[in-house]
């Protein structure tokens, strides 16, 4: 069987860029950039006054000056204005461009202005204080955020300072959510004692819609493999990623496998050495489509979906990737199986900065509300079956 | 001048509760619970077979049966059926009830079945193994998920198991956000030397998009004491939360305290000890309104939005608080005045668990580049001036 590792390595090598489009700055938030943000001018684009107060020039106060009588107000928004007389100064505000001639700012707060004259209170005046000088933080033509970068509250203000209107983000990629299963019933319906309501087609849109503000499409198909067949041809013919959960194991109604191979399916592989989601399927057409069958208990097709899916589509995007994070085990943990063991965490933080992971492992795959209780996956590794406290291990964060 | 904690506690004193409304569940992720979700029937709502196999009954076992003949398949979804005869089993599929008369499941795995006999090829069959059982997880009217949780993928998932076609939400409150300012063009205009373009108003908007799904409306004024008091009159009628950035400080025409003075806002404080942000002014209409007047600079509006705003908008709407993130300075880091430094850092883990932060000072308020270096800010107390590597203090954070 497939390891952890083996089985993402595959995955990964199945990505195909779903190349990029424009939209609007105000709707980018959340989206992957396809384009860098380079400085269109100098970062500030003019030396900058920091403070409301006066600009002199500071030879003057070396020499023992004092007292600057006032030639004027440079405003914030207004041409830069030119201090006649160098014995002056001009009174600047925040944001304004600094006056030619002057070279440091004073504060108000270190001033007492009467008749006209401004007289400096403090001891001190160091020269060039108070002011941001034009090119400090980025010169023109600099990269200041790479392609590949998710948009965040930072990157739209950079995007509005350099005058993007537009911004070029990857395509999010046409995207099916599959749910199999003759024990499935709508959310609106009172459920018979031998079935339940359909959940994973919405938790795993879910995940999709918060990491990617991705819309993706549901379908529901009971387990008659006729109609499956026909159900997933058509599906297979308009989307490029297809997530199905369920009938993928063992049982005398888990078609899936066999229908995706009589539709031209690629099978990369079947079960993964994990608890939980072993039974999982991943094929492709290649170039096309690629199709994530997960299992149906709920568990197991949520851990998927953040451990493989998750992934796939960042890559898919070129998201540039971050370093896993890692959360120490708040207690020990034993478990014997020869699989890779993704447990339930709840993560805290201990006042020295150590991300503490506190167990949840609740009753199993079919744990569902086990995992409102839970954070993430801590992933144990295959090679032990025993996890000491205070050992860290990476965490698949679903909740922030 | 008030400190930090001072600001933070008049601020979360504020808070009027917005009430709540209903959503569908599929446009409900990201809102915070105003309802409790609770288990509407046992979970799970029956004795649930997780493994495609056989299901018999143990005694049979105990007393040295090793075949059994198969009665019959119980399907998941279908009705459930029962062991006729007890020395028998009938073929159970993942999800299925559990036939009346079994109590153990073994999986095929496990088996070899020719000619309508099943054979049982392990050595140890456990007693009640790969069921499970009705009520184990959550028991019928148990709480699952509590009002003021923010809805996620997991609780999306709860949701639509306990068959909430709707959810009842914190409602979004009208908000404002208003810059000022002479120098401001809008995005699509090319600045002359002294502008520059509009970002504070779009990273503002975007932090709440981001954090409450929250869609806002933007505002400008010019620096003009009339016009911004005609604007700002009519917005108090109509927004519940405004936020402003800019003309807050000593400037010449830094109107806006005088003007909402004017308004019959109620300041609340003016000037906080803290770099940067320290001229943020606070406000408020009791009841109706509260008024975030931000400086201009594009660090300190977006420090103050992240430090004060979201906290305020998180308890407003009810939700459960978790702890803080600490994260560990890489460096050492001094800071002499007697402020509360927030310094941007770059965050990353360490192999054991420790949330590293990186301190990225960049060139103070103005440098709004800089941001998108960073991924929070760290929060170091105005008692010290020295700060050791290694040692931890609470960030927070606008990127995950």
């Amino acid at each position: 069987m497939l390891s952890v590792a083996e089985a993402e390595k595959i995955i990964l090598q199945n990505v195909f860029l779903p190349a990029s489009e424009e939209v609007e700055l105000t709707s980018s938030l959340g989206r992957v950039l396809a384009e860098d943000l380079v400085a269109d001018r100098d970062f500030p684009p003019f030396d900058r006054v920091t403070m409301d107060g006066i600009a002199i020039c500071h030879a003057e106060w070396d020499e023992g000056r004092r007292q600057f009588a006032i030639e004027g107000i440079q405003a914030a928004g207004a041409p830069r204005m030119t201090l006649e007389d160098l014995a002056n100064c001009l009174e600047v505000m925040t944001g304004a461009m600094l006056p030619d001639g002057a070279d440091t700012v004073v504060r108000y707060e270190d001033l007492r202005i009467e008749n006209g004259i401004a007289a400096v209170l403090c001891e001190t005046v160091f020269p060039r204080q108070n002011i941001h000088f034009q090119g400090i933080d980025r010169q023109a033509g600099a990269l200041i955020v790479q392609k590949g970068q998710k948009i965040g509250p930072a990157e739209i203000a950079v995007a509005a300072t350099v005058g993007k209107t537009k911004l070029r983000v990857a395509r999010l990629p046409r995207t099916a959510i599959v749910s199999t299963g003759d024990e499935l019933v709508d959310v609106g319906q009172i459920p018979l004692p031998h079935q339940i309501r359909s959940s994973n087609v919405f938790a795993l849109r879910a995940l999709l819609e918060c990491e990617f503000k991705m819309e993706s499409q549901i379908f529901h198909f009971p387990d008659d493999r006729g109609g499956i067949a026909r159900g997933l041809e058509k599906i297979l013919r308009e989307f490029e990623i297809v997530v199905l959960s369920g009938a993928v194991s063992e049982g005398k109604f888990d078609f899936v496998p066999q229908v995706l191979n009589a539709l031209g399916v690629e099978k990369c592989f079947h079960k993964v050495s994990q608890r939980p989601g072993k039974p999982f399927w991943f094929g492709r057409i290649t170039g096309r489509a690629v199709i994530f069958a997960l299992p149906g208990n709920p568990v197991s097709a949520f851990l998927c979906a953040c451990r493989y899916l998750l992934p796939f589509l960042r890559k898919s995007m070129g998201e540039s990737l971050r370093h896993p994070e890692m959360a120490a085990l708040n207690e020990a943990v034993s478990f014997k199986p020869a699989l890779t063991y993704f447990l339930p965490v709840r993560l805290t933080w201990s006042n020295d900065g150590l991300m503490r992971a506190q167990p949840s492992p609740g009753h199993g795959s079919g744990d569902l509300a086990n995992l409102s209780d839970a954070d993430g996956f801590l992933e144990l590794p295959v090679e032990r079956d025993v996890f000491r406290a205070g050992e860290a291990f990476p965490v698949h964060r679903y909740r922030f």
